[in-house]
């Protein structure tokens, strides 16, 4: 199975072993975290046949970050040749997460940026959504300052507010503070007392009949690909929906909260800062179902 | 000069070619941003001999900034090894930088953290101290909002506030939006209105006979140690020196103001945004020779 666990495509070499190294030392990517990423699910069936949930949106959301770091990024089809040549690597049944990379390059050479896909292959409970699959689809949580007012990204771009940069060790931080305090994951707040996002997830909570989710912009959120569709899909199934500010005291009285992201779907919150939440089961198996999940 | 110009050594890999890959594409230091690192000034003599600047000050903070982070450091020893290595591997006269860069490894791979020490030469002004090179220790700045008040770093050590890890996108996003503006360089300031440091370098400025820089702690603030033996040598002068809060106001009225780093030293702020400072010539020259540059 190691084999295929990770499989590694850099613009320019294609598919490497995934212990080569891939990064000079002077790589920006490496030395100030200077470059985006972004990442899809993978679905690969019993015989071996992969499919990128929404390929172009994650595309399309690179391309966006790209653009506002000033980073030349590659073509749609060098993107999509570098895929497909990650694919061709692997056909292991399962969920796997794609991952896209960009970097502005290296210092003092001009050879333009790296790029580089790899695919890995994902922890079992997300792959089956059978009963047990179902069961561990929960989390606890705690909540955890992010240390900046919910307008603090307005009229600062280059504060990188709402983009998937590689400077992503905050992010690392606040999950290892999580398990510290015995938790599964983290909701960071705002220092004006405002919920955000989680570390690598967007955020979704149901109140009052509808479904909730954090709005981008000056608080510095990043759009979540999988809640849009996600809210979409609970319009249609004749629930309101709206992206808002949230103050934290509304998390521990929702009638049910998400941690959101694209390679694990909708995970529910059953504990926040040690508090049970309410979790209503119903809503909880539609918006796996909205996810399609 | 170019293959004297970027010397890389690999704990476990010693001294290898510039140009080779160094870290694999699920080295969590390139995926996000998780590690730090450290910079210190070498000079090099006529007869190549070279001088790293308080290397054991630099190893200590690095050190700290690992225990921080959680990240296994190599010894004293390992990494006195690697900078031996790396310095043998140059002998052009002149400044340059050593960058000693750790960080947390490989993600499912338990190899441990990845260290490499580089040593790049310097922009030539910062190499004579001659007149010609005094007179270009001088740039232009613009204040940036860093996005935070000014005590956001208290009480939240997941934030990692004070310490120099690889997630250093904003600081180079902030510098060429102060290209943008026309402006050399970045002095940040707080949402509550205080100055706080450069992207890559501390702040000082001098004030009714006091030289001040400003505090870590809740600001975030990463210490510096040039800034810290500048300040030792002004006290040493007669000079009362101390760390406080300083309004962003204050800067534009300061006697003189400079940004202070290991690399380059102090360099003196002669316009910020577009007001031209009192920039005493008298203070300037003292504190070049504070900083023994």
């Amino acid at each position: 199975m190691n084999e295929v666990a990770h499989v590694v495509a850099v613009l320019g070499r294609v598919v490497i072993d995934a212990d080569e190294p891939v990064v000079t030392a002077n790589d920006l990517g490496l030395t100030r975290g200077d470059g985006c990423f972004d990442s899809a699910r993978v679905v690969t069936d019993a015989t071996g046949a992969a499919r990128v949930v929404d390929p172009d949106g994650h595309l399309d959301r690179l391309a966006c970050s790209a653009q506002a770091m000033a980073i030349g990024n590659p073509s749609r089809d060098q993107w999509r040749g570098l895929v497909a040549e990650a694919q061709a690597g692997r056909s292991t049944p399962g969920e796997a997460v794609l991952k896209l990379v960009l970097t502005r390059g290296r210092e003092w050479r001009a050879v333009g940026p790296t790029a580089i896909v790899t695919i890995t292959h994902r922890w079992p409970w997300s792959a089956t959504g059978d009963g047990a699959g179902e069961a561990s689809r929960t989390i606890t949580a705690v909540t955890l300052s992010r240390g900046h007012p919910s307008d603090a990204f307005a009229d600062a771009p280059w504060l990188l507010g709402g983009i998937k940069t590689l400077s992503h060790v905050v992010n690392a931080a606040a999950a290892r503070e999580a398990q510290r305090r015995g938790a599964d994951d983290v909701i960071f707040k705002t220092t004006d007392g405002y919920a955000l996002e989680g570390p690598t997830s967007g955020l979704l909570l149901a109140r009052a009949g509808a479904f909730i989710s954090t709005p981008t912009g000056g608080t510095g959120i990043l759009e979540s690909l999988t809640v849009a569709s996600l809210l979409e899909a609970a319009r249609a199934d004749g629930f309101a929906t709206g992206y808002e500010l949230v103050p934290v005291d509304h998390l521990y009285t929702a009638d049910a909260l998400w941690l959101v992201s694209s390679g694990r779907g909708p995970v529910l919150v059953t504990t926040l800062d040690g508090r049970t939440l309410r979790a209503d089961p119903d809503l909880a198996s539609r918006v796996t179902r909205y996810a399609g999940f």
